[in-house]
């Protein structure tokens, strides 16, 4: 079994660090006229996602592309898991086809750690049932650190982190990465949508958003799931909607300076209003944009022939 | 907003003298041995298909190939649209992932240019509804004049447009561009087939494809959506058959140097027989080829450095 | 037409030992940390799969990226084949894209064969019905005569292959393919699942796959297709499996030699237990590498400048 990235606490605080210049470093290869270098040239990148997600699967194949690695696409529609296949089988397969990393996405949490400990190449976690989406947590922090014009840490500053946090990989990735970096980090759900026992998170959390909003330098809006409202113990979407979706008026009561950010995708006027998606303060184009580099910091440090450091050529 | 390809009304006439000229040259590297060039390396062209078209998907992206862009291919079934994602969103999205260009194909006619009208980088129109299909007539046309020997322009031309004229984007960006470039046009159809005022529109109508054939020397055949049979107002599918179908037989009323066309797929036997398909007078094949020269002419138009100049070594 | 690969009966002796010669090249050259070559550099692989397969079109994907060529994939899903579009047609259209090899799969016993009479460039049978996939027999062949460090040849060998013989184009292949290189091979099935009338087949037959065990230096299993056994005549599932079924019990029957193998996905616990499918006899994980490099010498051999050699300065 060789390195992986299937949580956040597989990264020392050095090693987060080191992602984070890394992917300074390639975001402004991606501003370059020909934004491509040839750091995994004859790698093979292969993205094996049983849950469909467009964007996290483009994001990757895109930051793999731009490190010249070539990308071998596997999903579930056309696959042999409906054939019977075990996953086990499958990943077997794919890496004896020649693949050099797995990306994986899967509704099973702990399935991405289980595949990669099969393996001998490493597998990045795309998103694991409820379980994390470490990737995710890292271009967060990075676009949060890189608006308030911190280096690496992320001490004193305030995120709220808003929504079905029960359900939610993001925030699961998100709160023990945020609060490594020095953030204070403020779960803000109905109790029904937290979990039950938040002894071991290293956050408060909150059932009022109202409330919490006027101290807060980060919203952090997680996706809705429509289906979870049939669900008899959840509040209706309605209700969930009057005291957490984000309007104009309810981001009145933030401070100037509170950013709003969502892992998308994001429906508009549910958990979030057209009018905020598209205000100023909205980094979630941005969090798009710092996907890709930091899918290349990690591509990069877990295939590079010298990880830690990167070619003065490119 | 940048410049974009959303309408043939888009383009002045020495824009679209300017392609068929490009068009030419990229046709000619496609018969090398190695058919590509360096024109658009590091460039990102997105294909967003809202709607399934293979062939339409896949000449947009070898011509991208070609011209050493890479290809990122979003497709609905396995898209955030399923999750209530806005098209503004995933456009953005897109966007923000790095793409350079998005070409697009949705059912709704203007999205296309709605699209453009949010982004800051250029889009291309694959087909937006019963609105337009811009790269489609632009190949008709070289083939056209290639075919005919002439240069840029045809004058002259008789062009029969026959079928389901009032569903079909080809046909109005078709009857638009070959009557620009001075061709007569005839739209052929059944009366509850065609657009119920072509007062705007800069063409002769007929009922009779019968009539129409001994004078014409295009016989351009639209694709039958036969879904449109059942609505009550149509003709059956074997009345209009009857009339409208391109048989040998009935081809032979036409002109010796008259030549068939079709934007494909075609159902051989429905609108178009096989006899009639295979023969040398159909150009169907060509069309195809001359598509993936008009789409590099097309991206490069839009992306490359100098677009208004070719680069010599290739 | 150009030529093509449809059947194991198209390639001669010399051929098939040159295309052993090249597989052994092109895994070595799958060793290198930049496992390229710039072969099929401007050559354009299609892969067209009617049925599908991910395992078996990835295999051909890679291959082909590895020699450097691009790929254009053309699944059923999305295709206009729903549109009631016809094969030729299809595959005409794919070839005016500027494809210059198609790899097709598809249910109809002999389709294959049929488009390569259609098209002037060639194609390669990726399993046609019940009919054939020669490049799973050229895989597999190399696979055991590297095993048992054998040249080109397999005399001598005894391979039973074991399972639903009947609807299998992998036995097929391999029967052909195994005795023209020597092997003795034993087709294992119960009666219902062999072909009725094997007089033309190069093999011998048994009922009994414990009596052929302690006899046997390779054992070859085939996939089973569940669906099958819904059908009255064949043994119901259970009593199939119970005499058919691989076993690390009934292995104990082989020689200490014998190997296993399987074309894959398997379905553990049905055809093929746990324990075996992952002990050291068993034989399937090199067999996918191993379809990497007989695709890329089939690939080579079609499309190569000079197919007879390699530029020794890959």
């Amino acid at each position: 079994m060789g390195r992986s990235l299937t949580s956040i606490a597989d990264l020392s605080d050095e090693e987060i660090s080191h992602l984070f210049d890394l992917s300074r470093i390639f975001l402004e290869v991606n501003e370059r006229e020909i934004p491509k270098v040839p750091a995994l040239r004859g790698k093979t990148v292969a993205t094996v996602f049983f849950e469909n997600s467009t964007r996290t699967r483009l994001s990757f194949e895109l930051a793999a592309t731009r490190l010249s690695a070539d990308v071998l696409t596997f999903t579930l529609g056309s696959s042999s898991v409906s054939k019977g296949e075990s996953l086990r089988d499958t990943a077997e397969t794919i890496e004896s086809l020649g693949a050099d990393l797995i990306v994986m996405r899967h509704s099973s949490s702990g399935s991405v750690k289980l595949v990669g400990s099969w393996l001998d190449i490493p597998v990045v976690n795309a998103g694991d049932g409820a379980h994390e989406h470490p990737t995710q947590a890292l271009l967060d922090a990075l676009t949060i650190m890189d608006h308030f014009h911190m280096n690496s840490r992320l001490d004193g500053l305030r995120v709220a982190i808003v929504g079905d946090v029960l359900h939610s990989r993001v925030a699961r990735s998100n709160a023990q990465l945020l609060s490594r970096l020095g953030a204070e980090v403020n779960l803000v759900a109905p109790p029904a949508l937290l979990p039950l026992d938040l002894s071991l998170w290293p956050v408060k959390s909150s059932f009022l958003l109202d409330e919490v909003l006027p101290q807060v330098d980060v919203i952090y809006m997680l996706r809705i799931q429509t289906e979870r409202f049939s669900e008899s113990i959840l509040p209706s979407m309605e209700e969930f909607s009057r005291s957490f979706s984000l309007t104009a008026n309810r981001l009145g009561r933030a401070g100037k300076g509170a950013i709003v950010m969502h892992p998308g995708p994001i429906i508009r006027g549910l958990e979030i209003s057209a009018e905020v998606a598209d205000s100023p303060r909205s980094l979630i184009r941005t969090q798009v944009k710092n996907g890709i580099g930091i899918r290349m910091a990690v591509l990069y440090w877990l295939l590079g022939t010298d990880r830690d450091r990167v070619d003065p050529q490119w």
